[in-house]
């Protein structure tokens, strides 16, 4: 086998259909974000316009304080796993702080959110007896992953459609083990499920709720605990997940969830016991930013004006755009090329950066520009983004929206 | 369903058969590591026997201001995967350092050791045509799940055995896609694998070699790229896996090798693409580390001697140990309510903290305390430990090894 040519062979397949990758090289600067220094080709300096740091809370004095001096004080590393030396007292008090956000008794945290996913549901399909988990057609790859990887029985239903799932709940039988798995705001969509309907036909049929809540932590509700805080329905939720390497701007994954269940995961998931913890550095920044956001709104506020004000910009101008009730505005291309080529324009000629979105992120033909508003992006920012796409709009000849 | 008692009863299980693990509750302190305060029963302050931090890199004033430093300029977070908004310059020459200390074309991170086995050989296993993994029989629990996860043919050669190996590749057609999967340092026996033998088989039978050095790097070899490099044969290994986590003090993992293959892993493994990046700060931090220890012999030259000491002090006393090359000392004990108990006591009456090694990190029956020594402990340190663990076999009336 000569393995050299097939690396090169299967590269070669996606270049021809447009899907290979190229990173940015950037180089975040506390003082400017969401303007980065460019090491690649284009301006020197750009505006970055996908983050997922969605409140900039990565560059908030008190979580770079905290990072900066538990590193000081504690050093660079866990220097090893939770069981054998490194389990830190800063991951013991963040793990507190996550249950008391949300309202569980108790959380656990892995090393990102896709192993989050990935480990807690291999586990539950793989330790419950008959499980069965019922995925949403829209789940992140991390959760399909974990499904797959549990050999549990898989049954998809419709997105965000309670109806679909109350029908295929029905049709198995009540001694499996039933776990539904499914998330809160659709990273790539934007749109929201009906967390309420969907635990409620859940609790019909005895089974197990698993809520990835990663791109509503920190966003919705009172103290950021998520959309399901926002929505009063996170006591009927048994397992949410969350990150806190989105909006709250860090690093690492976590479950909330019953005392029960997150010592189950934690002594028996393979992708939690055998790797290294988190630097303590890391959980100590995280927890500083998870109390900020349970107490302060200005971030949230901000945020939200100025998501309210590039989507107005986008209407006004016939810029078609996915409608959806969450921060994340896809601006919709449908092809790869397309897509690559008008980001590569954004970024030389406006110093604009929004990576383009193509397979396998979305699916073949919904290719996309997803842009995130955050509350460091100013008016004048989002004035310059609005003449940008407007100007390619009629340079490349793109088809408008009428309002 | 009902999931609780299902937890419940799982872990109640786990107890019964001595399994269940406790986490000790440290905080490190730069200042006096390996000595750390203790959150926990016992001591408030204890002597850490047992971290993967084994030259004590964590603590080392130039990676702790990298950390600092880097946190401070460039936040606390990457914001988003590799390809959206997350490619930090970083990272970019971290892979570079990386690459240069293997002598391979390139290297690509991930946001662990676990997760870079995990994700490049369901990759590898996934997508190559017709794939078939041969797994040393004691291979770690990352690399277990990535070939089961990949649904590649798997088969199990006797560990460390490169004439099991030939025999069982050449049981295999050679129109397949032959992947040998291995380790340097198995940390649990610390023994340590026949590299270039293993190579020349899989050469033979035009297998790639994949090569887990976690527990190399940092210390083997003169520029501290691993035993591949100590014994000359690095560019005889196809990829070479690594921890940022262990000896470099700081978290995350990689593979290094072709562009072509590093190229593959960046643009098709699931657990690459969907995940956070790693915080700029600690991929700055790593590569200070990196380059530290390519340089500096000092550590692993005191690393080596307290090893060695401890070693002379455990066979003066008949203390029963592994025999092995490496860096780690295992003492067996054999049963893991007996593991567990003198650990117990190390820590209360002695401050010495190790922590039981037990199921499902080694077999049923194989129990055993496992000892890092490292540069920072002194030859006080190691009397202290000699003395506590001879004071145990006497009043616990533990059998000795004559010598």
């Amino acid at each position: 086998m000569d393995f050299e040519a097939e690396f090169g062979a299967q590269l070669e397949a996606l270049k021809a259909e447009g899907n290979y990758r190229i990173f940015a090289d950037l180089e975040r600067d506390c003082a400017s974000f969401p303007r980065v220094r460019n090491h690649g080709e284009g301006p020197a300096e750009v505006t970055v316009w996908c983050s997922n740091d969605y409140l900039g809370m990565g560059r908030h004095p008190k979580v770079v304080e905290a990072m900066a001096e538990t590193s000081r004080a504690c050093g660079t590393g866990a220097g090893g796993t939770r069981n054998i030396s490194g389990n830190a007292h800063h991951h013991v008090m963040l793990e507190r702080e996550l249950a008391d956000l949300h309202g569980k008794e108790d959380a656990l945290l892995f090393s990102s959110g896709y192993v989050s996913n990935w480990a807690t549901l291999s586990c539950l399909g793989a330790r419950l007896p008959g499980a069965v988990i019922f995925s949403d057609s829209l789940n992140h790859s991390s959760m399909i992953e974990g499904i797959r990887h549990s050999r549990a029985d898989k049954v998809i239903w419709r997105h965000n459609d309670p109806e679909d799932l109350d029908r295929k709940l029905a049709a198995v039988g009540p001694d499996r083990s039933k776990i539904v798995a499914f998330e809160s705001v659709y990273s790539m969509d934007g749109d929201i499920a009906p967390i309420a309907e969907i635990c409620e036909v859940a609790r019909k049929h005895g089974a197990l709720t698993y809520l990835d809540e990663v791109h509503g932590v920190g966003m919705y509700g009172p103290r950021g605990a998520g959309v399901a805080e926002r929505d009063g329905v996170m006591d009927r939720v048994d397992i949410i997940e969350g990150t806190l390497g989105k909006a709250f701007g860090c690093f690492g994954g976590y479950v909330s969830g019953s005392r029960a269940m997150c010592d189950f995961i934690r002594s028996f998931a393979s992708g939690f016991i055998f790797t290294t913890a988190l630097p303590p550095a890391v959980a100590a920044a995280a927890r500083v930013s998870v109390q900020h956001l349970k107490q302060s709104e200005t971030e949230r506020v901000r945020q939200r004006r100025q998501v309210a004000r590039l989507r107005a910009g986008l209407e006004a101008n016939g810029i078609p755009h996915l409608d959806n009730p969450s921060h994340i505005i896809p601006v919709m291309i449908g092809d790869p090329v397309k897509c690559r080529m008008i980001a590569d324009i954004l970024m030389t000629d406006w110093g604009v950066y929004v990576q383009p979105i193509n397979y396998p992120t979305v699916p073949k033909g919904t290719e996309r520009l997803r842009f995130t508003p955050g509350p460091f992006h100013s008016d004048a920012d989002i004035d310059h983004l609005v003449s940008a796409l407007n100007s390619l709009w009629s340079r490349c000849a793109l088809s408008r929206q009428v309002a």
